[in-house]
């Protein structure tokens, strides 16, 4: 018979995708993605703002309700299944993607005012409009509150929460006077499903909260009035419409309520677990404990691992947070990340295609696969949008050093993969360099299923095996895993985390080995990477590069020799 | 009536090129191409060398023939022309292109055994298998005779005579031996054209020996055997091969010989000058003189310039060379040059067109048109093809900094013209800097008739005026002029170059005058520019590269605000 079962919603950069799972087997029994319609492929863009990245909330509001149908309808070829069995709802989302609201905590985008403006959209994490007000952060933090800045890696970044509504009070104060909040889409959409959505009501998530917004029990949550002050006059207003404590995804932010009941056929009351990022939920989906560092790896990568809550942890520096309870309870979530991976892969066939179909990811792989590392004399840095771990810096670009006359497409693409295969090293011997050992690695998303070039390349650079999780939809599993814990043991869920993902995730099926003529290649690359990485990278710093075109020449006739 | 005539005969990379000129009008009465039928565009390659570059010698002889015949048919149209009244030829080619000849002076592929053997072919200018010899000449050299390496920029290029031959003698020791002596092929045409091949019967054009063979009046022409034999135990049988004396383009090597005035249809005797490289001619047909930069701009980029000899004139560190009369009688000749120019913007076009012939250099260029200065963020070293001066090192790479996930194909096609542009003003700066005045510029070639954006961009760049000269074919031209000259008075030719320059060349048609606006954000973009080149190029420098890709946004990003 089976179940019952745990519902995962999962809103990426593009679509939202639900996710049926029988809580005790793992089976996933129904499963849709709904693209959103707003903009280019979901993101509202600006020709004269570059850096401008939003969503219209009405994509999500559509996309719970349609996603969810068709899941429903999928699941319901399952014998025995009955969405009157669905126990529990997990919510994970993009972020830090906040939103402002109405005193209702309704998007202002339904005021018909406002309808259009991108300001009141919400700001998709990619959005990077707001990297002088990080800077201003950063600067008045370092002065003011160095312990805020501690725990999100020594610099604040213009993805995250208070960079973006410091940017919108300065360029729409229209837009920021008519917001009574804001509210990160990971805590919203579990607000609008309770219809709990009023800003001092709504529930906010710690992961959220404390890898973005500077939220912390250890000074009692969000950033003080005073600090918020010193950033602008109007700050302050905010901070009373957000709670001062935050919850982890073991919480419940109420039952579904009985709008959303009605409108998706499932039972009232249905407990909805605490919203978090996609990759911390993605973790979860992906098996994560301590000793894993699991890998996110979609259009950018997000790094997850946690620690003991017991065991004493070192501030990292570079690292976007380290946050009591963000991905599990008694333990420290850790957070690191890569600002563009598969996007730059995307940049590469877009940029070397023309007009002809022929250039796909699929010939440029087939292309770079026949390349030995090092053949190419090629050496990139994956910054193509910012460097968001280690050097926590949106003002860095893409570099490629070692172009010839006959350096083909494929050759770029492939060292592009190994350039993000390095930047994901540098953050691996950061953590390790404080004491967080990495025993395993996991990675999980597109990338990760799709492309099996890419997880060697990330094994013989790491020189570790790299494990490739079971499931293709790890954020919406973890979603789902969040239900289950937070239907808790009176309706049939899981008592705790370790036993739902003990039940609900098993083990990997497909591990990458590391090659060690490769790796060793890799290990001269890489620290020609380093120093790279470190000359356009870190303030101050002069290093003697006059050998990094040589070297790599070297590299390549002594690969070509063999 | 018009007339007399001038013959030019200009050999290219890919092609060689007759042109029929009256030497009192300029006026251009024939002109022919004939394409090289052997390799890739007349250019043997080896997929396992791929430094390799090699021209099959029978497409010259075929060469020969095929042009002048139909430049001749065409002159024929001129009422009063008659090849009889053709009184002086001159020849111009690539180089350093040398060539191993056997006793008679033939080359070696005219032995069945070395008929199709790359290493018995010319070794083209752009061949670079030779770099560690290169760089043994330099090595040797500066403990030993210091004194060659002054004249020639204080570095020995594997694109040089030397380099090449001793690559020979350590790879392909059996062509090698085979070789009775080396001729560049500048030497060969004019020899071939008079019937004296033999080695030690040729006449040696200065221009290619003392650029490229370390010949230098100063010490008795050529390196000693003492010096050679320290470089390799059987060079020294070369020296005796080798004319101690080299003469210039104001001198006949003798008469077109009977069988060659035959298979032309001209005049038996007519006087053919001492050939010279396409660049040094190339720079007289463009109204060389002192305070002049020529630069002859095709796939790659020479730059010419004369200096009186009575003026001193001090050794210029990174030049390709100074040497007495290379260009004109009585004048030092300076040689400079970018080793990629054309050729990197080729590569653009062809990484990026997939298999779409919608891209174009025509298309790049119209929307690389439409970007300002600075509004891509992008920077780039054009070294694809390595750094002939002022750095004279090979294992130096093309390099891009800037790049987003939204950069475009025409930003980077524009990034790499501006990168050329940077590039030659660091050769302006060199020269300058050791005293020798750029008054006037003046660019000719391919590029620089067909690619009005690249000429502006120059000017921007120098943030001075640039000329295109007259004539689209200015190396014929020169030979043309140099036929000329010695033809002499006596049959009705020119008394010396400055009369025959006069007459033959005129005003330059078209001036590119710099906005000041672009300069400006030229200037900034050059200060980063130099820093890259400097960081990469200058062994042992340490430079702060951490402010580069963020001044690179800050002139982006003032720019858009604009």
């Amino acid at each position: 018979m089976g179940g019952p079962w745990s519902l995962g919603l999962d809103f990426g950069t593009n679509s939202v995708r639900a996710l049926i799972v029988d809580i005790h087997t793992g089976a996933e029994v129904g499963t849709a993605i709904w693209n959103y319609t707003h903009g280019e492929a979901g993101i509202i863009l600006d020709r004269d703002r570059p850096h401008l990245a939003r969503q219209h909330p009405e994509d999500y509001l559509t996309g719970i309700r349609q996603s969810i149908t068709s899941a429903l309808t999928q699941a319901a070829k399952t014998p025995g299944f009955s969405s009157k069995h669905i126990i529990g709802i997990g919510v994970d989302t993009t972020g830090s993607t906040p939103m402002p609201v109405d005193r209702q905590g309704q998007s202002l985008t339904s005021h018909l005012e406002f309808h259009n403006n991108p300001d009141a959209m919400a700001w998709l994490w990619k959005d990077h409009t707001s990297h002088a007000e990080a800077e201003e952060i950063t600067a008045l933090a370092s002065r003011m509150r160095p312990h805020y800045l501690a725990k999100c890696g020594g610099r604040y970044s213009s993805e995250w929460f208070w960079a973006k509504i410091l940017h919108c009070a300065r360029t729409a104060p229209k837009v920021f006077a008519a917001a009574y909040s804001w509210v990160e889409i990971a805590d919203w959409i579990p607000a609008i499903l309770t219809g709990n959505t009023r800003p001092e009501q709504v529930t906010r998530g710690v992961c959220a909260a404390g890898h973005k917004a500077m939220f912390n029990p250890a000074w009692d949550g969000y950033p003080d009035e005073e600090f918020l002050k010193a950033l602008h006059p109007d700050l302050p207003r905010l901070r009373p419409t957000l709670q001062s404590k935050a919850a982890n995804v073991s919480q419940s932010v109420g039952g579904l309520n009985a709008e959303w009941a009605m409108k998706l056929g499932l039972p009232e009351g249905t407990p909805v677990a605490v919203g978090a990022f996609d990759a911390h939920l993605g973790a979860i989906g992906a098996g994560i404990g301590p000793g894993v560092l699991v890998k996110i790896m979609g259009t950018s990568t997000c790094d997850i691992m946690v620690s003991l809550s017991k065991e004493n942890l070192a501030d990292i520096p570079g690292l976007c947070g380290i946050v009591p309870e963000s991905v599990l309870p008694d333990h420290f979530g850790l957070e690191a990340g890569q600002s563009a991976v598969g996007d730059i892969f995307n940049w590469v066939v877009n940029f070397t295609r023309g007009n002809a179909d022929a250039i796909s990811h699929e010939s440029l792989t087939a292309a770079a696969e026949k390349l030995q590392p090092g053949e190419s004399a090629l050496l990139a840095l994956d910054w193509h949008n910012g460097n968001r771990t280690v050097l926590v810096d949106q003002r860095l670009t893409g570099t490629i050093v070692g172009l010839s006359l006959h350096t083909t497409p494929a050759e770029v693409y492939r060292a592009m993969l190994e350039a993000t295969a390095f930047g994901s090293r540098m953050i691996v011997e950061r953590v390790e360099e404080y004491g967080v050992k990495v025993q395993r690695v996991v990675n999980c998303g597109g990338i990760a299923t799709r492309n099996p070039l890419t997880m060697q390349i990330y094994a013989d650079v790491f020189n570790r095996p790299v494990a490739v999780s079971r499931s293709t939809q790890t954020c919406a599993l973890g979603a789902a895993i969040a239900g289950a814990v937070v239907a808790g043991k009176s309706r049939g869920g899981h008592a705790n985390f370790a036993d739902a993902i003990s039940a609900m995730t098993g083990v990997q099926e497909k591990i990458f080995v590391p090659n060690p003529v490769r790796a060793a290649i890799y290990e001269r690359l890489f620290a020609l990477y380093r120093k790279l990485h470190d000359a356009f990278g870190i303030r101050g710093t002069c290093i003697d590069l006059s050998n990094v075109m040589k070297e790599l020449l070297d590299i390549r006739d002594a690969c070509r020799s063999n």
